[in-house]
C-alpha cells in the first residue's frame, strides 16, 4: 500500500472520520481510522459502533492523489491526525511496510507508526437505506440546533435522548423532549414519506460538525439505521429502540395571556440572575400585568434579584409564574428573530414560546411551583 | 455604607483582587472580597492566605466614585464579579443595608446579596517590607516566564517549587529548578541590597497577571514576605522556608560540543514527535555530527520517527545525547530570539541552551539514557 495525497486535503478527510471516534472506545480497533486506497479514491472509516463516518477522497487536481499501491490499513486516530496535522510538507507519502508497520512522511521528516491490520477492524455496512428524502444542508442543521438542547440526558428513558423524526406525507414533524420542556420543529418535504424514527441527539451534533455552508443533504432511514449524506461523506447512525411518546396532546392551543419581549433583552435578564441558585437550579419568576413586567428569583443562600423588563408587553389578567431560568433562555437562544411571544394558560400550565417571525418551531415549557 | 462607581473601573478592580482568591479556600470568608469603603477610596482586598492582593480604586473623575456612607463588608468574589460584569449599566450602585445584605444595582436590575460582616475576615498585615528595589515591569516579567516554569510540581522538596532570587550587592540571581532542568536569570538592579529568599511559583504567576504593559514595579521584601507593588495594587506573597540549594557548580564552564540552530525549526521538530512517547515520556535524541544533525524518537508501543535538522549547525566530534524532549521544548520556548545555541559537554554530562542575543538567560537540560 503506498500512495501521495496533498496534506490539507488529507488532513481534512481524516478530522472528518475522527469526528466518530469516540475517546473510550468499545474496541481497541475503533480507535483506529481505517484507510483504504483503492483504484481511484482513498476510503477513510472511524466509527464508535454508534455512529460511523465514512468519507472519500477521490483523485483531483485539488488533492494531488497518487495511488501505486492499493491496500487497507487502520491507524490509531490520535497519531495519525497529530503527524499530518503538525508535518511542515505540502504533500505526504503514506506507505505501508510489512503488513502492520506504516511509513509516514513529508520534507525531511520521517515517521513509522505501528498500524492494525484491516481485517481486524469490524465490518460496517454502509448500505443505503430505502426511505430518502433531500433538504438544505442549512435547514438540517437549524432542525438540530433548534430541537436538540431539550433532549434528556438521563438514561432512565433512552427514547428521550434523541430526537424524533416522523414524517407522514410531505410534512416531518421533528420533537425533543426531557419531559420538563419540549421544542418541536416542523417542514414540509418534497418527497411523500412515512417513518418515524429517533436519532441520537450525540449522532446528530456529528452531523452538524460535518454539514457545509450550503449545498443539500440525502437522508435514507430505515427503521434501524439513518445516513446523512454530505458530498463524499456519509454519517451513519443507529436509532434508538422504543416507541417516542405521542406529544401533541401536551401542546395547548389556546391561551389566555400572551407576553411578547425583545429575546436578547430577556436572555441578558435571565444570564444576570442565572447564579441565583437552589440546589443547583435557577428558578425565575415572571410578575406579568398590563402594567409592569418583572423578572426576579431567589435563594435563602444567596440573596435575591429584581429586573423591570422595559421591552416587554403584556395581554391578559395579572400572571405569575415561575420557571427553570435555563430551559428559557435554551428556548430562546434556539429561536430565530429579534422579538419572542410568549403564551400561556395559567400559573402551574406548560407555556409555548415562539420567535414571532417564525412559526414552525415551537418552545415548550412547564412552570415550576415556588414557596417563596 | 454606600457608594456609587463606574461599572467598568469597578469590575476591573474586583477581578484584580479576585486573582488571589482560590476555588478551595482554607477559610469561608476567604471565599470574598473584602471592600473597604474610606473617606477617598475604596479597598479591595483578595486572599487565599498565601497571596494577598489588596487594591485601590481612588477617587478620579475616571471611575466617577461617590461615597456617602463609609464602611467594610466581604461579598463572594464569584457572585460580585457575576453581578458587576452582567449589569447592563455605566454606574453601579452599592449599599449595604443590615449589617450584612447587600443592594447593588444597576440601571432596572437590582441585587440582594448576602454578605459576610468584615470583622470575619482575617486580618492581613500589608505593611512594607525593609529591602525594597525597583525595575521595569516588563522585566519583572521576563524573569518570571523565563524561569518559573522550571520549578518543581512536586511537594517532596518545597524549596524546588519556587523561584529563588538571590541578591549580593546589585546582582540579582533568578533560579529555579526541578533538579532535572535549571533555569536561570541574571540581572542589574539599582540598588545595592542582600537577600535571598524563594518565591512560591504559583504566586509569581499571580503577579505576572497583575503587571501592566508599561512602568515600574516595586519590590520589597524580608524574610517572612514579598510585596510587588504595581501603581495602586499590591501583591502580597509568603516565602517558602527552607535553604535553596547552590545551584553555581551544576552548571558546566567549559565545552566541548556546540550545537547552533533556528529556535522555530527545531520547537517544530520537537512538537511533531512529542506524541511518541515511553511511560508518558517523550524522549529525543540528538544524533549530532559537522555533516548532518538529527533528531528521532522511538516507542515499542507507538513507532518512531526522525528528521534531519536542516538549520542546524554543529562544531565538535559526533555525539549522540537524549533527553526528555519537554524540558527542550520549554527551555526553548522561554528564550528570546531566533537563533538558540546549546553548549555540551558529552553524552551523559548537563548542556545549556542559550538564545545567540541574550546571555542573561541560561536553561540546563540532564540528559537521559537510553538503551535503544
Amino acid at each position: 500500500m503506498y500512495f501521495k495525497v496533498a496534506k490539507k486535503n488529507f488532513y481534512n478527510a481524516l478530522s472528518v472520520a475522527a469526528r466518530a471516534i469516540s475517546t473510550f472506545s468499545p474496541l481497541p480497533a475503533f480507535s483506529g481510522i481505517k484507510i483504504d486506497a483503492k483504484e481511484d479514491c482513498l476510503v477513510l472509516t472511524g466509527s464508535d459502533s454508534d455512529v460511523s463516518i465514512q468519507t472519500k477522497l477521490v483523485k483531483s487536481e485539488d488533492c494531488n492523489l497518487e495511488i501505486r499501491d492499493m491496500g487497507s490499513i487502520v491507524i490509531e486516530a490520535k497519531y495519525i491526525l497529530e503527524i499530518v496535522r503538525k508535518i511542515n510538507a505540502d504533500e505526504i507519502e503514506f506507505e505501508v511496510i510489512d503488513g502492520c508497520s506504516t511509513k509516514i512522511s513529508g520534507n525531511t521528516a520521517e515517521f513509522r507508526i505501528n498500524g492494525m491490520r484491516a481485517n481486524e477492524y469490524p465490518a460496517i455496512d454502509f448500505s443505503k437505506p430505502k426511505e430518502c428524502f433531500t433538504m438544505e444542508e442549512d435547514i438540517l442543521r437549524r432542525i438540530i440546533l433548534q430541537t436538540s438542547f431539550a433532549t434528556s440526558d438521563k438514561e432512565t428513558r433512552p427514547v428521550l435522548t434523541g430526537v424524533n423524526f416522523a414524517c407522514d406525507g410531505t410534512t416531518l414533524n421533528c420533537v425533543a423532549t426531557d419531559s420538563y420542556r419540549l421544542a418541536k420543529k416542523t417542514i414540509e418535504i418534497k418527497e411523500s414519506l412515512n417513518f418515524n424514527i429517533t436519532v441520537p441527539a450525540k449522532s446528530l451534533q456529528e452531523v452538524v460538525k460535518t454539514l457545509e455552508d450550503e449545498g443539500e443533504v440525502e437522508i435514507a432511514v430505515n427503521d434501524k439505521k439513518a445516513q446523512f449524506i454530505i458530498n463524499d461523506t456519509i454519517v451513519q447512525t443507529r436509532l434508538i429502540d422504543g416507541v417516542y411518546p405521542e406529544t401533541n396532546r401536551l401542546i395547548p392551543l389556546t391561551f389566555d395571556y400572551e407576553l411578547t419581549i425583545d429575546a436578547k433583552d430577556l436572555l441578558d435578564a435571565i444570564d444576570r440572575a442565572s447564579f441565583i441558585k437552589n440546589d443547583g437550579v435557577s428558578v425565575i419568576k415572571f410578575s406579568l400585568s398590563e402594567d409592569e413586567c418583572v423578572l426576579s428569583s431567589k435563594s435563602v443562600e444567596v440573596g435575591s434579584s429584581t429586573e423591570v423588563l422595559n421591552s416587554a408587553s403584556f395581554v391578559g389578567n395579572r400572571l405569575e409564574i415561575s420557571c427553570n431560568g435555563r430551559y428559557v433562555f435554551d428556548a430562546i437562544k434556539a429561536l430565530s428573530g429579534s422579538l419572542v411571544k410568549f403564551s400561556l394558560c395559567g400559573e402551574m400550565k406548560p407555556f409555548i414560546i415562539q420567535s414571532v417571525d417564525d412559526a414552525s418551531v415551537l418552545q415548550l415549557v412547564l412552570p415550576v411551583r415556588t414557596y417563596a
